[in-house]
């Protein structure tokens, strides 16, 4: 628990009472407008008066500043409470800039793509990269880096190197646990992360997928608090039905809230809140934020009253951040003004009572980052160039099959060799962290490339590079094309580069301006769909899932095809 | 935010996990319970384990101990907002006994009757007194000691007495802050007890009756975060619409459930929990604790599934107790076993999974207490014995009129003599603190004594001892004869005392087992209403608020009537 007021010197303190006495104006008042009380569910009309950044009253209030808001409503600053910053592809003060003028004003995100490729000092990176942004942003730890045994990234991150940011009061706890056997059966590396967490009093986020029964039970006896992985009504309450906070997703590829929609209703919607988890900057600047959840909610029937309070207060209750989430005095003036409700219009935003234009975003949207970490960040490909020889297989090898829409993979037997007529591609996983010169193989159907090859180096969870080709020589020029460029992803045909957007910190993000990357992202997928990708899938965020040895049924590692529901490597 | 399982040692905790996990049985299951789900306001069934004291998990599992349930129901254990356990008239480990024996699992207590006549000693006393005690007895350090400048109390309080207990575990902020006027004005004192609170991240309870509009905004912003001084549902909604979290409260003279009974659903109910505040211990044995509340919303009309969670989950989630009011894995197995939900029939008790018996009683409720607070706590009159003369009024004084049911008093004009045949009896009030001879004079209509007088220590804030009478002999005989047992309950009448109920721990508690204790307290009212007192009012609840002059129209200090709607002394 935190006050607002605790950013106040004692006289500060007694200066910003004068102003809820009446004694002395405000900073700010916004006048005759509509405003929702999150606590009892309801739109009231009044003046709201703002100073140190705080909501100060309302009522009969005189601003030094006074804005005439006849016809809008205020509603609280969004909350994402779970968001790999990385998956938008851009750094954190692009990414800040972007999603503040979709009203988000605080997120819980967790570094874990950059923990996979820069390990401790990925965290770092992000804790530095945010630290003086105008967006509040709070994180949980990465708790499972790598994913699991098959999985080979920079370097395992432990309970120990944890620790360390506990002390962080942007640190709020541990971030999807989504080693849910490693919990169950108790491997000791998990319960000193479990155990770790309860003992320092840290949050520990879930993420189990279908989990259920007795299995549930003792995943949330270890000290689960919530779970963004709901795909049904059944399974969100059973878990909520034991304690668990219920975070409703909607990623670029993940989609739960049509399903879910029975849980934006009380008595659910205090413990339920939304969360974008991993959502390209393109879909953040063309469709929305959480303002776009939120959006789509109202339209599949929730009440306006109740998606705004599930998109702000009840996220800051879990989170206890005690002065976020309401209109109200003392909490911090973090507000989005709409023009229509029902529609989320948003007018304008402010953060802690301040106008978010552009100046300000210009002014404040600067990450301050040591230089040895920018040069590490810099520096994360580790390999040799591939040659074609080295794609070659030398027997059959399993076909990954992919499904229109969805990121579960099927099992199409096996191939021993591309046929391209029949979608039958190769797919292969080149290690990037430490030369190793691991080079996972395999084929993959349903991508649909006609010719060609496609690479990115964003490859979850490990982030080495993943690619996909209609012949071993085009995948090979896209990947030593791709390491050109410091990473990205990038599409080749016909012997040239057709389009590439470099990701040079990481080999995840970008530090282009948002509408330079969203053109960008435009234009690798446009590349990419005319060389004959299937448009039922997104050609890169689908693919980097492929390489992700957690989700059922086949996955491609640096290793070769796992067989998830065996959990075992096929070799 | 603490989990339960910190508790537990590393080894404990896997032990622990293992019995969730079914690989080893539980200390105790429930078998074939209904059992409350707080979280979707549910009642299910399912065989209840429990292992280290918490739940460890709802399904198919195997118990060294097993009870067959079949129906019966099992809620979380009670919790009691805000209750000064000095009003109970026992000590606390005799309070906490008897309950226990209702319920209550965990409370939240003010000791500032205690704090108002031994100072910080006082705190300190109860801090002891519940150190080891069965039920989890928290703290919110009283804020207003004096309760104002015309109250004599044994030392003032200040912010820098209260900061020494806030590394204590058990205290988790600041108890009502009954100086609206004090907050409202930035008084410096005042400021230094609300402004530490926040920097401490303490919590702020709030006593604001009657508070609104601009006033109230005021008070909030200050960080106050409760009130429990509700009387109807415009009061209640427009302060939890600021983010107060209401309790509604019914003691023993107080009682406003009946008024706030809308509370009791959703929204609101996430939001709301029960208080007792001031309830004397026979009350709590004849009619109940927290569970007479529950059964009272239930007799009214609430759904049982929203009074039993706003009695435990509500309270809990306000404190941040956050393994503490769910049945649910990780939580702490406090729970009540019932044979009728409606009727709150309570068949069993469980404490951190004991079952609470006589023998357990028995063997877990002793505080242990420092020799020299308990010196302390038994020698706190000083003063000389009365003479009548020091009674005698001089001039004509004025008249407070009591009123049935009601803490509020009427101004009933002057009068210059007793006059027992029209119910105007003399009120002093004699300062036992410092031997200064303070002796506050006035008149009272409406208690209806028609012979003899009545005397005790328990006299609203500052506890010196407050006496009505037929005449002045009477009134010093009872005052000294009161000083003799050291505090209490005394009622004298022709040349003798008729009844008395000491009270030697500060004046204020007793040591006498529950059933004792009850039936001091019977006999001394009933001798009160033997000898003519009104059975429209409590005989010594209703005196002893009569001497808070914070309440309206007209009370009684030691140095003379206060005139409290134009906040003077009447000389």
């Amino acid at each position: 628990m935190e006050y607002q007021q605790k950013n106040l010197t004692r006289s500060e303190y007694e200066e910003f009472l004068k102003v809820t006495a009446g004694e002395k104006p405000a900073d700010l008042v916004l006048e005759n407008v509509s405003y929702l009380d999150v606590f009892t569910n309801q739109f009231k009309k009044g003046n709201v008066a703002i100073a140190y950044g705080t909501f100060a009253g309302i009522g009969d209030y005189k601003g030094r500043v006074t804005i005439d808001m006849t016809g809008k409503t205020i509603v609280p600053g969004f909350i994402d409470g779970h968001i790999h910053i990385e998956s938008t592809t851009v750094v954190p003060e692009i990414f800040a800039r972007e999603a503040l003028k979709h009203g988000t004003t605080a997120i819980l995100t967790d570094p874990h793509e950059i923990a996979n490729v820069m390990g401790v000092d990925g965290i770092k990176y992000m804790l530095e990269a945010t630290e003086n942004l105008p967006m509040d942003i709070y994180f949980m730890l990465p708790s499972c880096v790598p994913s699991c045994e098959f999985d080979e990234s920079k370097s395992a991150i432990f309970a120990r190197d944890m620790e360390q940011f506990y002390d962080n009061k942007r640190v709020f706890g541990i971030a999807e646990l989504m080693d849910v056997k490693g919990v169950v059966s108790r491997r000791p590396d998990v319960m000193d992360k479990t155990y770790s967490a309860i003992l320092n009093n840290k949050l520990i986020d879930g993420h189990a997928p279908t989990v259920t029964g007795q299995e549930l039970m003792a995943y949330v006896a270890a000290g689960v608090l919530s779970d963004h992985e709901c795909a049904d009504m059944n399974e969100a309450l059973e878990k909520m039905g034991l304690g668990l906070w219920i975070m409703i997703r909607e990623g670029t590829a993940a989609q739960n809230l049509e399903a879910l929609m029975d849980l934006c209703k009380e008595p659910y919607a205090v413990r339920c809140m939304f969360c974008t988890d991993d959502r390209h900057i393109n879909d953040i600047m063309d469709e929305g934020h959480i303002d776009n959840i939120i959006r789509k909610a109202i339209s599949l029937g929730a009440a306006p009253e109740v998606a705004f309070k599930m998109a702000s207060c009840s996220a800051a209750v879990y989170f206890g951040l005690r002065d976020r989430g309401a209109i109200s005095p003392g909490f911090r003036a973090d507000f989005v003004v709409l023009d229509d409700v029902n529609t989320v219009a948003i007018n304008s935003v402010y953060k802690s009572g301040q106008h978010v234009t552009d100046e300000y975003l210009d002014k404040e949207c600067k990450s301050k980052i040591r230089k040895e970490l920018e040069d590490a960040a810099s520096d994360t490909f580790h390999l040799q160039p591939v040659t074609s020889d080295k794609l070659q297989n030398t027997k059959a090898l399993p076909v990954m099959g992919l499904v229109d829409g969805q990121l579960y993979t099927t099992n199409e037997g096996e191939a021993e060799a591309i046929d391209v007529a029949n979608d039958i591609l190769k797919v292969a996983v080149i290690e990037r962290h430490h030369n190793t010169g691991h080079i996972g193989l395999g084929f993959i159907k349903g991508y649909g490339l006609k010719s060609g090859a496609i690479a990115t180096s964003v490859a979850h969870d490990s982030h080495n590079i993943i690619a996909v080709g209609t012949c071993e020589e085009d995948i090979a020029a896209a990947v030593n094309e791709l390491c050109k460029i410091g990473g990205g992803m990038l599409v080749y045909d016909q012997g040239q580069v057709k389009a590439s957007y470099a990701l040079p910190v990481a080999g995840l993000m970008s530090k282009l301006p948002g509408n330079e990357a969203k053109q960008k992202i435009d234009q690798v997928r446009a590349a990419a769909e005319s060389i004959g990708v299937n448009k039922g899938i997104d050609p890169f965020m689908t693919l980097s899932f492929t390489a992700l040895p957690v989700i059922p049924e086949l996955r491609i590692t640096t290793h070769g095809m796992v067989d998830v529901s065996n959990w075992k490597l096929i070799r």
